[in-house]
Formats: structure tokens, sequence, C-alpha cells
């Protein structure tokens, strides 16, 4: 009966939250934050590694009561473990540390919220939980499609990481707007469904629909470069459109409402110095993640 | 017959406009913008102290003729009084000294636009307004409710800005999208009326509602963060959310049209160095208040 | 039978796209990108003269399929050439350069695309494709109307910049928000139709009717302190409203689909350091225009 | 026989050096490093409310091994305590909560080093440690000399500090160049021994001298525009010239050698966004002091 | 007998000192300072243009009395002229402009001090000054030696400010570290003597023998570039080593006692976002150059 | 008889010196400039990743010709290659293949630059070099001494640079301030010589005698917070104290002139966003060490 979070060499983690009125152990908490810095990129910005440390610096400002769902889920727990430092590791290594981590906080019952880092750390952790959760989909909010086979002859790129993933579940892929030819044309030979930013809003229940594609356990993965690069525009690769806050949150809070959130993972934010507000919307973000999964009833169909 | 602006100590004013084309004399002048650079947050991000600076730096460029009221509104007089430099004193001294001085220049019969500085300085001004509008009412665009008793012990905190006001008139606050748990538990027994941020636009007259909802004299109080962050990234608190300027500048056009609006604030700019954006906002906002106050005729219903 | 570009001094150009998969020679391509980082403003942010190379940087990460019209058009040819050194010139010769420059680029067939740099290149270039296009009429997406006859006495100011372009064209001018007294005064007289941001949407066909107002020969201008401040803070006076990212594709993709775009220019990006999201929009912008020349079917009426 | 730290409301206290190897207890440590982040200033560059946050988070890269003196002083003990929150203090009510809480931990036998925040915080500590040690002198380096009576009305202005400090214990004060003609004019009359910068080093035993100056019990007080502005530009107001590190530290180090130090200070470090190289070498000085006072072995005469 | 400044087009100009306790009339004005942000380089970093107003701004800061000297020197009158706007101009057109602004100046016998902008605004200057003192020698501390005859075709490009210079007077060149090849085989034919930056401290005496190299009258020009990059990082091309402050002023206060200064620059500025040391820096530099005019008295041999 | 270069996954290099005049094939290039943007480090600040980026985009800017030797060496080649990826392998993987790489480009007889990059790249380069050159020895100019045996368990950290590189070849350590206790103890037993930053300048030959206490044949590592941190502020983990330019230049020049310099590198450049003043001075340094390998005559004994 393991009551312990996984060990690995770390330095002392900062916490979700700063210092929280209500703070519970690990054994206690029903959900861990996971601070994973992995970055490896060579896209034009760096950066990414100092994404969950900024991340979670803002967010002692984040107020606990949400105003919408009228909760405050943080006594549920919300323990942030320390970074994961994989920087010794080969990228197949990495990746098979990562997958084998997240298994096993899921199987001690944690609900697991990595922070990263760059997306290649999806497709692991989705293979725990397809592990886990037969028949699980994915949902992705992105501005990329991620699909390609290998880049620079990597098939562990962070632009590789959703085909990667779609070895362990389905995708629905919502706020896309930066695809290769190369994927576009293998797309009809793959287990995903597009909402391509340009005309997913001709259609007013696209959100409905989305959520509709989605099987009963779902794992939700958020790009940072998903929302609009106004609100968000510390991203590596930041791309014109995208999700408004607004369009984010409800397609969230449908997706809580109507299936079973297992994981889920919010990467790629990349600080400007100086900056401050990408940190907090990105924090923000988390903290509604949890509240619609501690705070909202399921509604059952 | 006073026609002299309040006395204190005093760097050299820069001016709003820059150098004018029709100047006037503090005697001639319709109303007058102060600045009071008052900053003395816990909160992660200081620099609100810069905020009135910046913007008046950034002022020289906005453009005097509106054209969406086609007016131009400078020949009424928009003299930039001296900063206020409050740093020897008590907050409570501080707001004392806030109130005695707007309301002397409210006797000599001024349109004060206050430029902040923290929001902790809108309590005194509207306790100088109420005290020659019976009835006043306040209309606050905020993303934070500002309603605690007192924050890390002390009732005069930012953070209890709007608690503090309600002390002198009642409020409708626009936009809020964070709020504590001990101030919504409290909030039934508090004058003021919630348009959240997260479902006002569920109903499509929500503006109309929001204005009618205030008394016949009306203070504004405009926090920066109540506007969209990606607009508005220049604060100490950025959440996501909030009003578009087209939100903003219509629920301020019909608040001008139907109330009476006797001044007003705009606080918590907390200039980004290399970024002017935010800085030409804010001095572009607070033109938009002089538009609609001195270019709008008022609708008699 | 001229094949090669016009000769200037020059450093070594960056290429759009960086390294190309199908790279063209100047005499295969079919579209030139014109850097000319022309930049003599006393505005209050310079900076627009290194707009060029941070937008050439950033492109090399633009995706070269476009997912919304489904191509990749760079195998037609988009050579980028070095950069103009305008620097010894007066104003009036350089004006008369960069003319006899694009003149010279389109007599042999290119479609231009020149990259700014201050508004004030646009007259030239708009007077080099009239000379050639009888009937032209030019798209211009902006904050500000530009429409001064001199501005601190010179008349070929940037903020002069579409008056000067009068003298070649009529206009279309969409999203301004900022314009003087002397400019709305002179209105009536000039050969112009304004949509103004606070109105322009309270007709919604205001897309149809501003490409209804082109003639059949098009040039496109734009400033890119026409989009929304948010999404683009890196210019050197932004204002609050303006186009979203969708607004501007709309209304590009819908002119190309009915007009014939003779050349077209992107200017006044004045990159912020730090932040790469506003070069690589940009750079986007630049990409778009060319997929929608190049990839879209005109549809004769 | 108190063995808890002073109270006073606050945040959770970063801790200097990050997770140490060998933390110790508030009673069981032989110095206390107490960040005061006051920041009333009204200068051109605010920020220095952010310094000791900032120099703490930089500390945790601080080498605890000392290679010029030979030993790791930790162990004995540098317990960091939070923050102090005076924002809602008068100026003269601060200075007298600073003083008392500082005197509070002189009495638990502590060596108080304190982090700031603005100059203006040095003379009430000065005043509790010279009612605990008669005949102390003060060691200030400095930029400034900090003599004015007053500063805009406010006698416990930052650019008073030293005039206060002057009505405890006299002084020595190194680097200085900048000084007023008010300041100039009544120096003779002051218990002040001035090093100026301009000239100091034409005598070679420069160091030597100012020491020799310093009674026994000595209190050092290192305003950070003292550096050289190259080393340390993140200050509120740099000046040309000043100490190289060498100078600085071998000024202190014969200091600690020669004289018993009681308390010491380190002032007006201002942040530069996204340059960490200033904070590093704060918290470097802050460890050389803490080194010098428990690794030196006293020389007596 | 003028007594007026010449006439130009310009906004409202910053005062040096900000608003001084001894304002002067410029009919009473012994020193006038011209600033002139012309920037027509093409370098990799542009902002020179910026340069001046942001030394004005920071100039607020600085101390008027001068500790080195014993005295204050501004109540002989130190005026802000508005900027020189010269961007509708030629290169050749601004040359002549900024000679025939500065010689009138001179006539009417005014001091000198202008504040650049990029270095081609020197020779000029020079000229007019040459014109007016027979024999002038030109004592110039830079990095760059930009004796080139012509720099991408252009003659009066920055590359080429010292070239142009000769012609008007012969050189004394301090701290030079960067030289073209071109420009090191043409030295032994041109009227310039070179103290290397690598090699001249070999000579302890190395101050004064530039200074005895200058004739009885002499023009300064200061390229900031001309001070180690650590103490000066806001130029547009850095170069290591360099003079440092005690050298550079102890250079400058000889040149003063021992010949007669007829005017001089401070060039090459190129500010920093949120970084204010140089700024400051330079700011001080202008005013020790009118301390040393006014402050000291001229040794006579 | 290969005469090209190693082949890897690559994007397009950027060339040092940008256009250079008398550009070089790898098979006629004397030297190579190999940049390895090898970032893993968990230190606080990132970004060493685009140190070789920026580097050689300040390069352009670095004169060709050298005023201290007089020559201008570029015309014996000095070809950029590509950046390496090697972002998919393991730490230990990427030594090898660091390794495999920069011995083949020895065996094809190039004078080898490396550009960090963090530190770990040193030793595999080392032992490469020493396994074609018996007998070798290492100069490193370093803040810190890097001989932790590991670092949070892992031996190839930059942390333990140096002492994987003791493997290969003997050290002389010059500006060391900054070493950890384990270090110190276990430095009697390690074949190293430390010149610790606080007192070798106590010897006034200490210069002479690091050089002599080298082997005939060295290999060169330049960690760049060897500098000063006032010159060189963009480290990751900068200290006070450190080697002047002219400290620096001095040191490599005589060890040029004495010793058979094989192969070198310049590591842990972390560009500042909107501060080219280190990388420029980074450059130069790159272009020094290259200047002085094929500009001076060795001096034999």
């Amino acid at each position: 009966m393991p009551v312990d979070p996984p060990e690995y060499e770390h330095f002392e983690p900062f916490q979700f939250g700063g210092v929280l009125p209500t703070p519970r152990e690990f054994s206690e908490s029903a959900s861990v934050i996971l601070p994973i810095p992995f970055d490896r990129t060579t896209s034009y910005m760096p950066g990414t590694r100092n994404g969950p440390r900024e991340l979670l610096l803002a967010s002692a400002q984040v107020e606990l009561w949400d105003e919408e769902v009228g909760v405050d889920v943080h006594p549920r727990g919300l323990l942030t473990l320390p970074e994961m430092d994989l920087s010794g590791l080969s990228l197949a290594e990495a990746m098979e540390t990562i997958g084998s981590t997240t298994g096993e906080l899921m199987d001690q019952g944690k609900f697991v919220l990595t922070v990263g880092g760059e997306h290649s750390i999806t497709s692991p952790i989705v293979g725990a939980a397809a592990a886990r959760h037969a028949g699980l989909s994915v949902l992705q909010v992105d501005a990329h499609a991620d699909l390609r086979n290998a880049y620079l002859g990597e098939p562990h790129s962070h632009a590789c990481a959703m085909r990667r993933t779609l070895d362990y579940a389905p995708l629905v892929q919502v706020g896309i707007r930066n695809i290769s030819e190369e994927e576009a044309k293998i797309l009809p030979t793959l287990r995903t469904q597009i909402f391509y930013d340009w005309n997913m809003r001709d259609q007013p229940d696209w959100i409905d629909r989305a959520v509709a594609a989605l099987s009963d356990d779902v794992y939700i993965t958020i790009d940072l470069d998903g929302l609009e690069p106004g609100l968000m525009p510390a991203v590596g690769t930041p791309e014109p459109g995208g999700l408004s806050w607004r369009e984010l949150t409800t397609l969230l809070r449908r997706t809580f409402e109507r299936r079973n959130v297992v994981a889920c993972d919010v990467v790629e934010l990349c600080p400007i110095p100086g900056m401050v507000s990408p940190n907090f919307i990105a924090a923000r973000l988390v903290y509604k993640l949890l509240t619609y999964k501690f705070g909202l009833t399921r509604q059952r169909p």
C-alpha cells in the first residue's frame, strides 16, 4: 500500500498556491501537480524549462475560491511534487521514466496534472493512462497538429508529440492552425478528428461536437499556444487565431461535466522576462482544471 | 474664491497630451488630471508607482480629436496636476490627504480624473464625492471584487479598496472574476451588485442593466485589470477573461449618456519595460473618459 | 529581357522561410519579398528599422502548407531580396528610389510584397502600381487615417502616408480609430471611404461592402497597428480596438477572391526585445497574403 | 528567555541559500537575515521592494564554502526571517518598528543582517545597535552621502538616511561621488569622515585609514550603488566610479579582522528583469559578510 | 544682435537637469545642450535616436554640485534646446544644417554641447568650430577609428565620421580598438595620432602625451563606446577593453585645464529598455564636461 | 582522404563574420567553428542553447583586421559548421558523439573552435585532443572549478565538467572563485593547479606562472563567467571578481606565443534579451583566439 510519491533526485519544490490554508500530505491529496521542465526542442525560442517554476511562483496569487463553480477545491489536496530532472537521459529513456512515474502516481489513486516543459512529455503519460483506462481518448487543445512521424530524424521530438500519443489513444484536436503537408496527407489514415481554428466556429455547436467525439474516459492535454497569442504570447511558436479564454473554459467545463477526465497536462509555457501576465494565466488554467475536476458534478446522460 | 490648485511638495508635472495646442490655466480648466503614484502593495509585481508617469509620457501621442463622438474636448481644459507625494504618511493619513485634496478640487468645480497608483486611493475620493453628491453610486470595472474587510491585517490594503468604498456609496461591479470565499459569503449583506465576467454576457442587455443599477450621480473607477489581459498585460495581478475595448467603451458611453458622472479614476497601470502598448491604451482610456464627459449630450429619460 | 533583380548596395539578405525545400531563382520566382527598413519617424518608439529582419528571422518557423486553402505556394517562388539602404537620401529621393525599384520589379512580372519599415514607403509603390494598372484602388488596414497634408512641416512623414498615396489611387480604409480634426474636416473632399473601427461592425456585411468599394485592380497595404494591440503590441503607436485575426483574414481572402491584387505591403513592425510573438504573427500574415494570391482561384462575378 | 523571532504579519519566507544542508532553528542560529522590502522613494526607478526576494532567489546558487577564508559558515546558522510588511505605517512609525524589531533580535544574541529595500531603513537599526553598543561607529559604502537634513520636506527620506543615522553614531563614508552643495557646506560640523571616490585612491593606504577611523564596535551599511555600476547596474540612482569587488572585499575583510562588527545591512538592490547577474552578486556579498563575521579570527592589536 | 536660438520645427524640449533651481534664458546661458537624435545607421542595433531623450530624462537625477571640482556650474546657464528633426533631409543636407545651426550658436557666444544620435553628426560641428577657431584640433574618445573613406558607398556614414572630420582638423584618437585594414593602411598619410587601447597604457604618461598632442583650441567628441562596455553596454557596437571612468575623467580634466575647449559632443547612446544605468552615466558625463568647462581655471603653461 | 565535414542532422548554419570577403570551403579552411548549443543544466537561468546563434549573429560586426597583432586571419579559413543537434541522446551518448565528431575534424587537420552551450561539452573534446596529442594539458578560464565528481547524481553535469576532463589531461585553472568543500578537500589528489581569483594577482608574474604550468600541447577552454560579470553578465551563474579583458587577452596571447594550442572552446554564453553587448564580446573573443592562433609567431624558448 504505497503512500509515498515516487523517488527521484530533486531540488525542494515550489508549491502551487504558495502557502495553502489547508495543506495536505501526499497520502491525503486527491491530486498531484507534477512539474516536468523537459526542454530539448531546437525551436526558435527555448525557455519552456522555466515554465513550471514561473507558473508555480505566479500561482501564489491565484484565488482559491472559484466564482464560477462556487467552490474552493484545494482542501481536496493538490500537492506539488518536485521537478523531474531528466537531463541525463536519452529521449527514449526520458519518455519511459515519465511513463512509469506518472503510472505509479495513477496507481496510488492520484489525479495527475503535469506541467511542462515541452509537448513531447504527453505521449508517455497518455500511455500510462491508457494502460489503466481501456478505451481512453485524448482531447488536445493546440495550435499545432504535432502529427509528424519524425522531425529532423527524431521520432520523440515535440513536433511529433501527438503522433506518438496516437499509439495509445485516439485524438480530438481543437484549435489547430499549423499543420504540414505531410501531416495533412496522412490524416485520413489516423485515429484523429481535427477541429481547425479557421472554420470550427462555422458550426455553432462545435464545442458539443468536440466533446461528443470523445470516449468516456478522457485525457486532456493543453498546449498553451492553443490560446490566442494576445492572451498567451509566452510560447515557443505562437500562431495567430486560437481559442479565447471563454471558449477554452467552456470546452473544458463541458468535457468535465460529460466525461471522466483521468489526467491532464498544461505544456509549453515559455516565460517572457518582465511580463508576468502569461504565467498568471497558465496558473489560473491549472487551477481551473482542478476546480472542474473536483468541483463539478458529472452529468450522467 | 479659490482659483489655485491645492498645494503640496512635488516635482514638475508632465502634462497629459504633452504640449497642447490650446492649453488652459487651472482656473479655466473644466477638468484636472491628478496623478497619485501611490504604491504600497505587497503583491507579486510592484510598479504601479510608475504608472502615472508612463501614462502621461504616452499621452503625447493620443489624438485629441475623437472620431467616435466627433469632438476635440481638450479646449475645455484638462490640466495635469503634479504627482502627489504621500511617502511619509501612514495609510490612514494618506487616505485622509487624498480625500481632502480631491474634495477641494471638487469644490472648485473641477471634474477630477485621478490616475493611480494602486486601487486603495479610490475610497477617499469616493468619500469626497459622496459628501458633495448625496445618493452617489459607484461603477467599478475590475477583475477583483476587492471586498475583503482586511488583508494581512490591514484594512486600507488595495485588496480591501471597495469594501472601504462601500462606507460611502453602493457599488455596481463589472467584469469580476476573482473573489475570495470570505467575500463571496458576505456579499448578500453588502450594498453591491456584481456582474461576473463568467456569465454576465449570458444576458445580452447586461450593459443596460448595469447602467440601470446606478443612481443618478455616479463615480467611475476603472482598475485596468478589468480589461482583457491580452490588451492590458501591464497590471499587478492579471486575470484571464475581462472586458474587450468595445465592451468597456460601450459601458462607459451609456453611463455618461444616462447618468451624471461626477468624477473618475483609472488605476493599477504597472508598466512593462520596453512595451509601450499598455501605456498608450491607458492614456487613450483617460482621454475617452474626458471625451464622453465633455463631448456627449446627456440623454434625459 | 531583364531577369536580374534591380541593383543596390546591400548586406546579404535573410530569406523568408529560412532554407526553403524548393528554392527558386529570381527569374523563376512569381513573387519577391522586398524588405525596406526605412525609419525616419519621430514617433515615441523607433524600431521599425528592425522590423524586416525580425520578421524574416521568425519566418523560418512558418508552416509552408496552409491548412485553410490546402496548398503550399512556396514552390511558385518567393525570393527575398536584400534590404534597401536609403540612409543617405532625402525623403523625396528615397520615395523616388522606392518607386523606381518596385516599378522595375513589376515590369519583370513579379508580385511585389514589401515589408517595412514605416508607412511612408507605401505611396511610391502605389505610384508604381498605378502607372501600370489604370484604375487601381487601395485597400488600407490601419488604426490611423494618415491623411494629414504635412506633419511637422514634412509632406512625406509617415503621418501623411495615405494623403500622398491619394495622388495615385482612391482608398478604402479599414479599422481606422485615430484621425485628427484636420483630416476629419478635409475628408469629404478626398477620394477615400473610411470604415471606422468604432462602428463598422454595426453593419454585418461590412467586409463585403469594403471589398465592393474597391476597383478591379487592388493594392493592399497593411499597417500592423490595424490589428488588435493585444495580438500585435509591437507597433510604434498602438491603439485599442482594431481587427481580430479572423476579421483580417476574412477581409483579405474575399479581396483576393473577388479582385485582382497587384501588389501589397506589411509595414510598421516595431519588435519588442524578448517577445517573439508579434514577429511570428507578422511573418504568418506575409505568407497568408502569398497563399491567398497564389492558392486561391479568383471568383468571377 | 525568548527564543522565538519577533512576530509580525507575513507571507512564508524564502530562505537564503535555498534548502541548506545543515539548517538551523531560530534558537540555534548565530545570525538572522531580515528582509525589509521598504520602498517609498520617489526616485526615477522604483523596484527596491523586489530586491530582497530576488536576492534570496539567487542565493540558492551561492556556494556555501568560501575559497578565500576556507570555511563554510552556514552551520553556524543563518536563518532568513519573513519579509517585514510596513505598508500601513507612516515613515516615522515604520522607522520605530524597524528599530524595535532589530533591537529585539540583538537582545536575543543574533547577528542581524538586514536586506533592503531603500536606505532609510538603516538609521533605526543603527539606533538599536548604538543603544546596545556604546561608542558604536558606522562604515558606509555608498555613492551618495545621504546627508541632507530633509528631502522634499521629508526628514526620513532615503536621501537623508545617513543624516538621521548621525543622531546615533559617527560615520566613515567610502566611495562617495554624489553630494549636494547643502551637504558639502554642512560637512565640517558633522561627525563624519568622507573618502571621496575621486581621490581616495591617491593615498595607497586608504583602506587602512578608513578602518582606523572606526571605533571598536562597528555597524556596516552597504548601499549597492557604492559598487561600480558596471558590476552593479541594478540600483535606483547609479553613479560612474565606485568600488571594485576587490576593493570592497578588502575593505570589509580588514574591518572584520580589526573591529567588532555588530550588525550590517545591504540595501538598494533594484532588480532588472531578465538580468540575474546583480542579484547573484548581492547574494554573494551577503554571504561574504557572514563568512567574514563567523569565519575570520579577529586580530587583536 | 541675435539673442534667440536658431529656429526649426520641434516638439517641446526636455531640459537637462529637469527643473533647475536657477534656470537661465537663452540669452543668459553660457552653454547650450543641443540634442540631435540623428540615426540612419544600418548597424545591428538601432536606437541612438532615443539616446538624447533618455539622457535628458535621467539627467534630472544628476547632482548639480560636483564634489571633485567643488562647484555647481548650472547657474552659468545650460539651456537645453529642442531636438533637431532632420528626417526629411538627405545625409548631405543634414550635415549642412547641423553645421550652420551649431555655427550660429557659436556666433552667439554659446558653448555648444551636442548630444547624439550617431557619430556622423560630429564632422559638420567640427567644421563650424574650425571656421571660427583656426588651428583647431579634435580629441576623440572612441572604440572605432571611423576613418573609412566610405561605407557601403556612403561617405557620410557613421563609420566614416572621423574621416570627414579630418577635412577640418587633425585628430588625437584615444581608446581605439576597432580599425579596418583599409584604415590601418591609410593611417600614415592622415593627420591623426592614435592611442590604441591595447597598448596605450604601456606608457604611464599616456594621458599627458595625448593632451600634449592637441593644439590650443580643442573640440572634444566622445563616442560612448570608448568607455568599458561593462560600464556602458548601451551602444550600437560595443567592444571589450576601453577607458574606465577614472581614465576618461582624468583625460578630460587635463584637457580642460591645459587647453581651450571650444565645443564638444557625446554620441551613440543606444538605450536598453529597463536598464537606466547607462543613461545616468551618459548624463553625468555631459555635466562633468560642463563642470570642467566652467568650474576649472585653465592652467597657463 | 576525407575533405567533407562530418555529417549530422542540422538546420542551415549562420556563418561567423556574416558574409566574409574571402570565404573558404571546408577543405581550404585552417579552422572550423563548431556550434554545440547543448543545454541540459538545471541551473537558475537556462538559455545557453541560444548562445551560439546570438554569438554568430553578433559576429557580423566584428572587425576582421586585428589592430593588436596587425593581421586579418580570416583568409586562412574559418568555416562555421552547422549546430549539432544532440537532443535525442542521453548525456553519455551526447558526450561520445561530440568526441567522435571533433576527433574527425582534428584528423582532417582542422583547428577546432567549439562554441557552447554548457561546459559539459569540454571533456569529450579534450578526450579527442588528448588521443591525438600525448601529454596534452588544459588551460581553463572559469569562475567555477567544476570538479565535483557528480552533481544531483549525474557525473556528466556541467558542474562536473572539469572532473571528467581530468580523465584525459591535467589542468591549469584560472580565475576560480567558486568551489565546494567537497572539491576543495579532494584537490590535493587531483592533477590540477588552481589560480584563485582572490589571490592570484598577489604575485605579479601570475600570468607567466600559469603559462609555465602548461605542457607543450595545450587545449584552452573559456567559460565566459571567468570574465568580470560587469563585462559579461550573460552567463548562467555569474560571480563577482573575475578577469578583465586585458588580463584575459594577455594570458591568451602568452599561451599562444609559448605553447602549441591544438583546439579551444568558448562556452556558457546565456544571452540577455535586448542587451547585445555580451554577445559582441563573446564573438570578439572567438576571433581573438583565431587571430592569436594564426597571426602570432610562436616563440621558441
